[in-house]
C-alpha cells in the first residue's frame, strides 16, 4: 500500500495484523469503501453471503473450529438485525467474532435517512463489547480493541460500528496487535479445595464446556477420571466437544428436565469446570427448569473466563491422578443398515462412513438422540451443536468450520425445518467449493412442536394448531432448491440409497447435498 | 369457548374482537398454547411462514393495504430477531404491526436457559410500544392496549411480549376493543397561514406522504392543484401511492441526492404533509445529504400523526379550489416491445399487461425508474415499495397485500440480490395459493453495488472487492427454486418470451415466478 491510508485501508491492515485473516460479508453502499480496501490488503479473505445470518453463522463455526476470531461486514442495522439470530448462538458458544457493522456518515445520522436505525440498540443483546468509531482516525486503534474484546476469554461478539465517513477519510497507520485477555489462573486454594471433595467419598460429576471439554483438559479430565471415579459430563448444546474412539467419554445431559433429573440422580457434589448449572431448555406446566437433584451441592473449579483446562491438569496433578486418562472410548461401529430410512438407519449409516476427524455441523435436532449415540462409538471427530437454540445456524456453521479447517470433512446433518431459515448458505458452499456433505432430514414437519405441543399441556391439537407445525403443503424439494442454488444434490428414499449416496460424498471433496426422505 | 379460558385464549380471542383477524406465525415451544389456542377461536386465520423475516414483511403488506394490523407470532428474542429488518421497514412505513413474541416462563428467566435473551432490548429499535405481560390475568387487556397502540396514528409497531405460563395459567375474560387514537387533527389557524402562503406568489411544493397521498387526500391535492398550480411531489419510498390513469399525478423525488436538488431547483417553498424534508437514501464524500434548495422554506400542513387528509380537504374548501381536481393521469400504455430483454422492455410489459387495480410490491431496486416511470401511466394501482431500505422485503410484502386483497392481482417485481434474503417467502405463497406474480431481474448481481463503488469514490474496484458485488459464482436458478418451495415458475429470456409469460401469469390466479434474464 503506498502513499496515505484510509480509515476502511487502516481497518483491514489492523485486522490482519491482529491474526483475523477471513471476513464473511455482506455488504452495502455504506460499506463500499471496506470493501475497496479488501483489494489493497489481500491478507483478509472475503467470502460472500447472500443473507446476513449465514455471515454471522459462518463466523460462529469458523471461531468455534479455529479459535480465534472472524469478522464479518454488515449493512446498517437492518443488516446486523439480520445476522443477530445466529450471534445470539455465538455469544451462547462463547465463540470470538469481530462483528463489523457499516453506518450512515457521522454528518449523515442527524437526517433520519430511511436506514438510519439504533444499531447499539440491535447490537446490545448479543454483543460483549461495542464501539461506534466517529473518526477515521481512531478505526485503526478501536479495531485492535474490538479484535482484543472479541478473543477475551471465554470469547465473545465484538461489535464495531463504523460510519461510511471513518472508512473513507484519511487514517495515520495500522495499529498492532493489542496483548490476548487469556483466561484468569484459577488459584492453588480452588484446585486444593476441590480436590478434597473429589476424595470424600461422595457420588460426585464433573461438567466439564469450553477448553476444558477438548484436548489437553479433556485428557486431565481423563486422568482425574482414572484416579477417583468422577463421573464426566457435558452440557447437552456445549458449543465445541471432541467424542470418538479413543477419546475420553464424556456423557451428555440429556434434552428434557425430567430426563436430566433422572440423569442425575443420587449426584452428591457437581464441580462445574466452565459450565453452569444444568437446568432444562424450556419451562413446562408442573416440570422442573431447575434440574440438580436436592441437596446435590454446587462447586466451582473453574468459571468460563478462567483456564479450566489448565486448572484440570493442576487438579489431576494434586490428586496424584496416572498420567494416562481412564474411560477411554472404543471404537464401535454399527452396520449399514438396510430398508427403511429413518433417524435410526441415517444415524448408522453416518456413523459407519464418516471418516477420522470430521467435524459435526449439527442442527439434527429431533433426530439428534441416535445421532449422537451412534456417532459416540464412532470415530473421532469434532462435534458443534446448536448452543444458543436458534435454528438455522447448521448450514452457515458448517460453512465456517470448512473454511477454518480445509482438510477435514464437515458433515451437516440437519432437519428441514431448520433449514429453511438460511438456504441461501447453500450458494456459499457451492462458491467456496466447501467439503461439506449436508444431510437433509426431510420430515417435512417441525417435528419437535409435536412433541412440545403435548409436553406445554396445551390439549389435543386441532386443525389450525396441527397447520402450524406441518411443511407438508407444499412440500419442500431439497435437491431442487440445492440445484438451484448450485450445489449437486440427491434424495434418498431407503437406508441403501442414503448408504450409497453418502459413501460417495464421503470419497469425493466439495459441497454435496442428500434429502434423506425420513 | 366453554369454561374458563387460558391466557392465550384471551389473547386470541382479544386480538379477534380488537379486529385483527390474521396472524403471521412462526411459532415454537414457549408458544405452543397460542398456537393451541387458534382451534378455540378460528377467526384468527394463522399463516405460517419459515422465516420470521417473512412473517414482519407480511404483515407489513397486510397493514399498509387494509389499514389496520395483522398480528405476527415469533419465538423468543432470537425469533423476534429473524423478523427485526421487516419490522424496520415497517417502522418506517408508519405500518400497524403487532408483534407478538413468546417467552420463557416468568420463573424459568432466571436459569439463563440458551433460548434466552434481551427480548426488549431486541424490540426496542423498531417498537412504537413495548410491553411485557408478567400475568396471565393482564393479557387480554395488554393485548387490547397493544392493538390501540399499533393503531395510534400514523400507526407502528406495538410489540407484545408474553411469557409461557401467561398463555397457560387461568384467565378472566377478553378484554373490550379500546378506541382508536385516530390522527389529530390539523387547527384552522395553521390550514389559514397554508393557504396564504399558496396565495403569496412564490414557486411552492407540497410533499405528500400516508393517507395524504392516497384516497381523499390525494383529490384534494388535486383540488389544490387546481386552484393554485401547486406541484405535488412525494417520498421516492413513499409507504403507499396509487399512480395510474385517472389518478391525480403525482411527482415522485428522485433517488440520488444531486437529482433530488436538481428535482427541487427553484422551490421558495415546500409544504410538508405528513413527510419530512427530503434527504438523500446515502452519504457519499462531496454530495449533498441534505436537498432543500438553498433559500426554500419549510411549512408543515401535517405532522405524521396529524390528519393530513383532512387538512388538505379543508385547505382546498379555504381556498375555494374546485370541487374536482386537476392534473388527472391519462393512460398512456407502451407497446409490447421486441428482442432483448432489459429493465426497460420488462417495465413495458408489465405496464402493458398488468389489470387494472392490481398492488405492486415493489422490490425492484437498480429496476425500479423505468418501471414507475412507464406505470405511472398505465391502469390504476397501487404501489408498495421497499419504505425501509431493508432490502429481502419485496416477497412477504407482496403475501400481506395478497391476502388483504384478495380480489386483487399482486406484482411483485424483485431484484435478485435481495430476493435471495427471503426466497422462503415463495413457500407460503403456495401454500396459501395466493394471487401472486413474482418477476426476479436475474442480473447475478448487486448491481446497486457497482455503482455506489463509484459514487463514494472507492476508486477503481479490484478482484476481491468485484467477487463481493457479483452472483455468478455459482449462478441461481430461480425456476429451481421456485419449484422447490411450490410455486411454478419459467424463465424468459426475450422481451417475447417474458410478454407471453406474463400474459397467461395475468390471466390465472395463484402463484407464479417468472425469472427475466435481464
Amino acid at each position: 500500500m503506498e502513499g496515505q491510508m484510509n480509515g476502511a485501508q487502516s481497518l483491514v491492515k489492523t485486522l490482519v495484523g491482529c491474526g483475523v485473516d477471513i471476513c464473511f460479508a455482506n455488504p452495502g453502499t455504506s460499506e463500499m469503501h471496506f470493501v475497496a480496501a479488501l483489494d489493497s490488503v489481500t491478507e483478509l479473505r472475503p467470502v460472500l453471503c447472500l443473507f446476513e445470518g449465514v455471515a454471522t453463522g459462518a463466523a460462529d463455526g469458523y471461531g468455534r473450529i479455529a479459535g480465534k476470531p472472524a469478522a464479518t461486514l454488515m449493512h446498517l442495522g437492518p443488516g446486523l438485525a439480520n445476522g443477530l439470530a445466529n450471534l445470539h448462538n455465538a455469544r451462547r458458544a462463547a465463540t470470538p467474532v469481530v462483528n463489523i457493522v457499516g453506518d450512515h456518515a457521522t454528518y449523515h445520522l442527524q437526517y433520519d435517512a430511511p436506514l438510519t436505525s439504533d444499531i447499539v440498540g440491535f447490537a446490545r443483546p448479543v454483543s460483549s463489547w461495542i464501539h461506534e468509531s466517529k473518526s477515521a482516525k481512531t478505526v485503526a486503534a478501536d479495531t485492535a480493541r474490538a479484535v482484543q474484546a472479541a478473543r477475551a476469554a471465554p470469547g465473545g461478539v465484538a461489535t464495531l460500528i463504523l460510519p461510511a465517513d471513518t472508512a473513507w477519510n484519511p487514517a495515520d497507520r495500522a495499529a498492532q496487535a493489542l496483548p490476548d485477555i487469556g483466561p484468569a489462573k484459577v488459584s492453588a486454594d480452588t484446585v486444593e479445595a476441590i480436590a478434597k471433595l473429589l476424595s470424600n467419598g461422595k457420588k460426585a460429576a464433573m461438567l466439564l464446556r469450553g477448553r476444558a471439554l477438548i484436548g489437553d483438559g479433556l485428557e486431565a479430565a481423563g486422568r482425574i477420571h482414572a484416579k477417583t471415579g468422577v463421573r464426566l459430563i457435558c452440557d447437552n448444546f456445549a458449543p465445541h466437544s471432541e467424542p470418538g474412539a479413543g477419546r475420553v467419554t464424556v456423557e451428555r445431559i440429556p434434552y428434557f428436565g425430567e430426563q436430566i433429573t433422572a440423569f442425575l440422580a443420587g449426584t452428591e457434589q457437581i464441580i462445574l469446570v466452565g459450565s453452569k448449572p444444568p437446568v432444562s431448555f424450556f419451562a413446562y406446566p408442573g416440570k422442573p427448569s431447575w434440574c440438580v437433584p436436592e441437596g446435590c451441592e454446587l462447586f466451582h473449579l473453574a468459571h468460563p473466563h478462567e483456564d479450566g483446562a489448565g486448572a484440570l491438569q493442576n487438579l489431576a496433578d494434586a490428586l496424584g491422578a496416572p498420567a494416562k486418562p481412564a474411560l477411554c472410548t472404543e471404537l464401535q461401529l454399527p452396520d449399514l443398515p438396510k430398508g427403511r430410512l429413518n433417524s435410526y438407519t441415517v444415524a448408522q449409516v453416518i456413523a459407519h462412513l464418516t471418516p477420522d476427524h470430521a467435524i459435526i455441523a449439527d442442527e439434527s435436532n429431533t433426530a439428534s438422540l441416535p445421532l449422537l449415540m451412534t456417532l459416540a462409538r464412532a470415530r473421532p471427530h469434532t462435534h458443534l451443536p446448536l448452543t444458543g437454540g436458534s435454528i438455522g445456524l447448521g448450514l452457515p456453521l458448517a460453512i465456517g468450520a470448512a473454511l477454518a479447517a480445509p482438510g477435514r470433512k464437515v458433515v451437516c446433518p440437519h432437519g428441514d425445518g431448520g433449514a429453511a431459515y438460511t438456504m441461501q448458505a447453500l450458494w456459499t458452499m457451492a462458491r467456496e467449493n466447501l467439503d461439506i456433505t449436508v444431510v437433509i432430514y426431510a420430515n417435512r414437519s417441525y417435528a419437535i412442536l409435536n412433541y412440545e405441543l403435548q409436553r406445554v399441556g396445551a390439549g389435543t391439537p386441532g386443525a389450525n394448531a396441527l397447520a402450524m407445525m406441518d411443511l407438508h403443503n407444499p412440500e419442500m424439494n431439497w435437491t431442487k432448491i440445492a440445484d438451484g442454488l448450485g450445489v449437486e444434490a440427491s434424495r434418498a428414499t431407503t437406508a441403501e440409497e442414503f448408504a450409497a449416496q453418502y459413501e460417495s460424498a464421503m470419497k469425493r471433496k466439495g459441497p454435496r447435498l442428500i434429502e434423506a426422505m425420513t
